[in-house]
């Protein structure tokens, strides 16, 4: 039978992987604006930032009540914390996706520009990021959040090559210079998707691990996961 | 008599703090290395970036240990939940000093470029967001807070402007495009240190007001927040 705090505990995650699907949601949209030059993307995403940030709101009610309910145990209190950290970054992932729309909306207003840069290949490495941020999460394993961090720099290796691609490209076709910055910013903002995605993995190692070690629990942790301790 | 909770209390606001005092060292000394072309400044805030890392950590765990001890009441629990937003803020704040360091030593590479951009202004005005959303903090005051929230719209018409500028010169001077980029990017680093401060005066609202609005408890309050309270 499960307590009325466990019960709580299920909600508060619901409600963080709903969050995660609306930040998701956000940055895959934006992109695909990007690629297909479409404004009615960029207004959903602008339209459904006020959501995210409503929703970012309620989590922390709820973790809030949570611990005011009665004192949970160490590995429960070290959830609430881990989604407290996690709220804040899906909030910024949202606002990262607005940065993109905007850009767009830049964008379009411009003559098309063939650029040397695939931000739809950099949007997917950076949602798959993002989804498995959300799945160590919900496993609780460790493990997969280690391999979003080693994603990142994937991520960051893009970036830095659309940066220079994209600056040579500014020096050679002085005309298409502001084109080119936004596909640059673009780029920079999907490499802070993804360091909020990494902060995310960050988190989710602290909690499943950091529980672990300093207070000798062991319910989350897989075996695999102990042997790759750290 | 203070009892070991709120000394506890106390010793998390002193770190916080201390951590605050080191992301706006980085800040400043950052922004010091892009007026004065300075290498040495550089590496100091990249050294210091694993002391702040370290120091978000510890924070961290001393929340925790707090919110582990004893049910702390809803006042005293808001307020550690806001240290922990404000703390991985901060970090970020650090993480942007690290940033523009990075685009120093890129542009210290480079011819030096007559800019039209005032990064110093700029740096004074963030510097400044970042210092009254400590403040705000420390006396728990939501007005102060409030007065961040206002300055973050003057961050953002200056990076606007220095957005319009740059990309001219851009247009008109394509030798010196990188150096405009590298000022660019400067720019939008200290817009997102503001965007940690608005955060951070955020999270402070949150937990006087908050606290105050939802659990009737009126310590952290004073009279002018109430008139003004919404």
């Amino acid at each position: 039978m499960r307590t009325r705090f466990q019960q709580g505990l299920d909600d508060l995650r619901q409600r963080l992987l709903r969050m995660g699907g609306l930040a998701e949601q956000a940055v895959d949209r934006a992109c695909q604006a990007y690629i297909e030059r479409d404004l009615t993307r960029c207004r959903m995403v602008l339209e459904n930032e006020s959501l995210i940030n409503l929703a970012e709101r309620e989590i922390d009610e709820v973790a809030f009540d949570l611990l005011a309910l009665q004192q949970p145990m160490a590995i429960d209190l070290r959830f609430i914390l881990a989604v407290v950290k996690i709220n804040a970054d899906l909030e910024r992932v949202g606002d990262q996706a607005v940065n993109i729309a905007e850009r767009v909306m830049d964008m379009v207003e411009l003559p098309p520009a063939e650029l040397p840069v695939d931000i739809g290949r950099m949007a997917t490495a950076v949602s798959a990021m993002v989804k498995r941020a959300l799945e160590s999460f919900i496993e609780g394993k460790a493990e997969l959040a280690q391999a979003v961090l080693e994603m990142d720099n994937v991520v960051d290796r893009m970036r830095d090559e659309a940066f220079i691609t994209l600056v040579r490209k500014m020096n050679d076709s002085p005309e298409v210079t502001r084109q080119a910055l936004d596909a640059l910013l673009v780029a920079r903002n999907l490499e802070r998707v993804a360091d909020h995605a990494t902060n995310i993995a960050e988190d989710v190692i602290f909690w499943v691990r950091g529980a672990d070690v300093r207070h000798n629990v062991t319910e989350f942790v897989n075996p695999t996961e102990i042997s790759e301790r750290r």
